[in-house]
């Protein structure tokens, strides 16, 4: 038996996210298939984070138990032979048994990109949500500051979800403006569903001057979800790296 | 009788190029179709270079002759408002009559782009060749110094191809390498057909060692198509921009 750590980068337009659904392309299920022919039996492949629909991934990882013994370059370029080209096998590695791809994470880097500029970028379409109006960065820094730290995020949280605690700690949360590009980066030990395009969608409420930079403080400490503002769309969010050695 | 000047980014993907088809999306017919319902009357939109199919462009230029008298940024918002959101209207003018966007350009200047890395980047996918062999730059870099000047580049042009004269000039031919994107960048009065995709095929044979970088100079003095190398991969040429005063 073997455990193997999987990284990979894929672009999140076309598929139905990272876990394998009824109907649709998924990544999850693009690489059980492919790995499943080299195992000659059914496998099962965990993600470090489930991306939803149209969300990317520069270094998402996943985590597989086989038998066979290909090394790993060349099962890289095999399985990268096979997929689509939006998804992408970047790194192969033999892992220790415990490895888990989920639970054995540590730190999640996200980023969220908004093209910030009057007309949009059409190269930019699948990859940023275009915001035309301007939005005071200034602010959005202030309240960005109050996410780091271990706070209660169930107001960031989709309605309907079930998770036991909803407190999360997080190390990082800043914004960074390039040429009409907006990019929020934000890293913390785990993270709940829609959380990241919920804080964001709040954070640029308060860049259009609907919410006061202060308000943020308030809003992680366990507040309703209905106190925050809208899921920003999907296709700005890129799942950017899992940390296993902090 | 108004003259505009409209400046163009669009993402080629999915389009059948610049000009107007009997199928698929074209840019000239889709501002065509968008212009008429403006005008109440058919109207022929003009632009500075024939982008193929999958081509794209961060600054075409187009020039249209038109009655109606709205504002050119109401124009503009409204193009944007009805165009998908491939193609976008970055900048509308009103210009002199005797504008044409193809007859009075004194300059183009593309922009070739290569991936050169050994795997793939999935958001890269339709916007560069990728190339995962290494490339011998330096070489690259030597051969496309010949491009520079006045030379007959029939050795260049799509077979086929019908033109008066086959001599041009460019002022610029060079590399930039950046964090495994290679781009060429060349400007020059006038191009043939497939004539930026040629070169580049040319010069990536250099950079693997299948020609000489000294070889170059001997091609650009009227040899035959046979003799240059394979077309490069249209997805990864970009219309830079079009210069009209230098």
């Amino acid at each position: 038996m073997r455990n193997l750590k999987l990284t990979l980068a894929y672009d999140g337009t076309r598929l139905v996210g990272w876990q394998r659904q009824a109907e649709g392309v998924s990544v999850q299920g693009l690489l059980e298939d492919a790995l499943a022919e080299f195992e000659g039996s059914r496998v099962g492949v965990h993600g470090a984070g489930r991306t939803d629909a149209g969300v990317h991934a520069l270094g998402q990882v996943a985590s597989v138990t086989v038998t066979f013994s290909h090394e790993p370059s060349t099962l890289r370029r095999a399985l990268n032979a096979q997929l689509p080209e939006e998804v992408r096998v970047v790194a192969i590695e033999d892992v220790a048994p415990d490895f888990h791809a989920r639970f054995s994470a540590r730190s999640k880097t996200y980023r969220y990109r908004i093209r910030n500029t009057p007309i949009a970028d059409p190269f930019d379409r699948f990859f940023a949500w275009h915001v035309p109006e301007p939005l005071d960065v200034s602010a959005m820094r202030h309240a960005a500051e109050a996410i780091v730290g271990t706070h209660d995020f169930v107001a960031f949280q989709s309605t309907g979800s079930r998770t036991s605690s909803t407190t999360r700690t997080m190390t990082r949360s800043e914004w960074r403006d390039t040429s009409g590009v907006l990019a929020y980066e934000i890293a913390g030990n785990g993270f709940l569903r829609h959380m990241v395009r919920a804080v964001v969608g709040t954070l640029v409420e308060v860049g259009r001057g609907w919410r006061q930079p202060e308000s943020m403080a308030a809003l992680v400490e366990g507040r309703s979800r209905a106190d925050a503002g809208a899921t920003a769309p999907a296709h700005g969010l890129f799942l950017v790296e899992v940390d296993y050695h902090l």
